[in-house]
């Protein structure tokens, strides 16, 4: 059981960019965004208009944060100077961040971007105004694929889940309140998952959770973005739940579309629909296998059962770090799976008055694939006995 | 009581976007940033890879979204058009935008951006490759002051996240768990703002609440931006706590700083200094003021006591649709409050073994303020008996 990303990690990926650095003119990469900072250091912190910039060079590596960051950043092990400014916009973020490039020799700089991004309305000037940056993407492309370590994060998340999910499921009632039932399940799965982690648990930023399960009902499933936040239980209801957990920094998705009491002949037809969509995407998962190719069997599946007007969406997403993260398993998408990358299967069917989806979350291996939710998908393991 | 943004304020957005419009080269104005969108239009949705364009003419409106937006989008009263494409990358988002562009006759576009935001792995191109864009953020700077609709509604969320504060403080024992104290007054909370508002609630987009409160106890406290996430309450403990509510999209910002059964005289003298300090800045908002004399007359307080090195941050910052937006109320800034503005008071003091901080909201007026959090700020008042 991993519940905390090992140290090596860290230094793996700081490795990694050195070499892509060294392939470059530049003298350092740089880095604004909170998530790649994460990824590479271990430091996470809550991206705010406070500029954050990481600049890692040939040989050591250094980060320029607000104050209220500095005793955060201190005992990271991976890195070595620690510049601050008070607070934006007073603090001067980009002259500090200059001081820091100047102290490490840097005049050319291969950055996630120009400069710190609008968050929270941070103005900037760019860097770039003042030192040579060139940008790269090298993070966001080495997230795609996940190392072992992450698979059993996630593996791990998605044990969570499933327990905050079984609790919600536990809870559908007729009459029941979203707000309750929502925040109970995901208090007891994040109660059960705190008291059971103990000291292995690792907060990483604020946020509530760690463990979350939630539902929409009734018409606004329809919507894939539908919500009914006070809308209490009728029997009889179409019901799109979803459950997650964070560990680490690292999330799975498991989505059930289940029924209150019982299906009418209709929702039988069109949940047995998309749960065969579901199998189809699964099965045609694997390495070297072109994402393009998984959204397009599922479409020629809905052309021959005439369906093409209920789909609103393709069939998948890359997660880890973000819920929701590139490549996206998209007809326009000739990028090809490979052993790490980890996918949500999630072909939805959404008629006038029900949407139908499951969502699970599968991992590429070197020879084929390993489904990480584990929920039973079964219509009848899915209609809720009231 | 308000809950809901009246529809004239939508209007008067969009008449004001076009009187800016009419300043420029521009035939349309366009917006990215679902926030934005949201702002002038009504139309909440979930910002993701997918991107949404809104175009605002001087006749009429028109909005690009995937396909699973298009029946969210279609009853709103303001969007002319709709344009759809599928999903991303396949269905051509950026083909699709130029499409509508030119049914409304755009060749000089004035957008928040080139093109949509990187969110969850967008990958461009910008819009500006393809037709002529200048950028703007009208938006931005009108979101600065509130109309008297919105202050009602950031008052409204100070309701609700008074009484979850409360629910929090009534959880507050020793040996309580964060998870369970911080779930069940959010629950509570949220339980009795949706059953009291029944059909006046407005949900907009997904997430959890609608009322929030939560917390951070002992040494962490020290650190603006630390958790505690699986640490249970010790007697004695420094406590610092958050709440709000979300009503129709605006928010307000309510902290304590509370100790748990008694405080030492340490806890007393650093707790009275941000008191006063807080009054300090309380006392010195008003229309007219420059936001630097804020921050700067709590800095010669705390010069004048001998502990600047104890801070971290600056003031605070204005706050409505997002939680945290700007202007700041910060040293470097020389922008004057006006009435409709909404701040955050929130100077620290942090001390190597304990934070102390209280947030208020506070309205600028046309002849004072407003304060619109009002949960007790004194001492005895955030003992907690145990």
């Amino acid at each position: 059981m991993t519940t905390r990303l090992p140290d090596g990690e860290y230094e793996s990926r700081l490795a990694t960019v050195r070499d892509r650095l060294a392939e470059t003119d530049a003298d350092a990469a740089g880095w604004f965004g909170a998530t790649s900072i994460g990824y590479l250091t271990g430091f996470h912190h809550i991206q705010t208009e406070r500029p954050v910039l990481l600049v890692v060079t040939p040989e050591t590596t250094g980060i320029v944060v607000p104050r209220l960051e500095r005793e955060r950043v201190a005992p990271n092990p991976r890195i070595d100077a620690v510049e601050t400014y008070f607070d934006y916009p007073g603090g001067e973020p980009i002259a500090t961040a200059l001081n820091l490039l100047e102290e490490l020799g840097v005049d050319r700089l291969a950055a996630d971007a120009e400069g710190a991004p609008g968050t929270m309305g941070y103005e900037g000037p760019p860097l770039s105004e003042h030192v040579a940056v060139e940008t790269q993407s090298w993070v966001d492309r080495m997230r795609w694929a996940k190392s072992a370590a992450e698979i059993d994060l996630i593996r791990e998340s998605a044990r969570w889940g499933n327990l905050a999910h079984r609790y919600l499921a536990d809870e559908l009632a007729v009459g029941a309140h979203p707000a309750t039932v929502s925040q109970r399940a995901s208090l007891r799965g994040s109660r059960a998952m705190l008291d059971a982690l103990g000291e292995q648990y690792v907060p990483r930023t604020r946020g509530s959770g760690p463990a979350h399960a939630g539902f929409i009902s009734g018409p606004q499933t329809r919507l894939p973005h539908g919500h009914t936040a006070n809308r209490r239980l009728e029997y009889g209801d179409v019901i799109i739940t979803g459950a997650s957990a964070d560990v680490d920094g690292y999330h799975s998705e498991l989505e059930r579309t289940m029924f209150l009491g019982d299906a009418t002949d209709e929702h039988r037809h069109y949940f047995e629909l998309m749960h065969e969509a579901q199998t189809i995407a699964i099965e045609a998962l694997g390495p070297g296998v072109e994402l393009a190719s998984v959204d397009r069997a599922v479409w020629e599946y809905f052309e021959e059962q005439g369906v093409t007007d209920l789909a609103q969406h393709h069939v998948g997403h890359n997660i880890g770090m973000g819920g929701h993260e590139p490549p996206y398993i998209d007809r326009g998408n000739d990028v090809e799976m490979a052993p790490g990358h980890v996918y949500t299967i999630e072909p939805g069917i959404y008629t006038e008055t029900a949407g139908y989806r499951h969502s699970d979350t599968v991992a590429v291996t070197e020879d084929g694939t390993e489904r990480l939710t584990y929920f039973p998908r079964s219509l009848e393991d899915n209609i809720v006995d009231v």
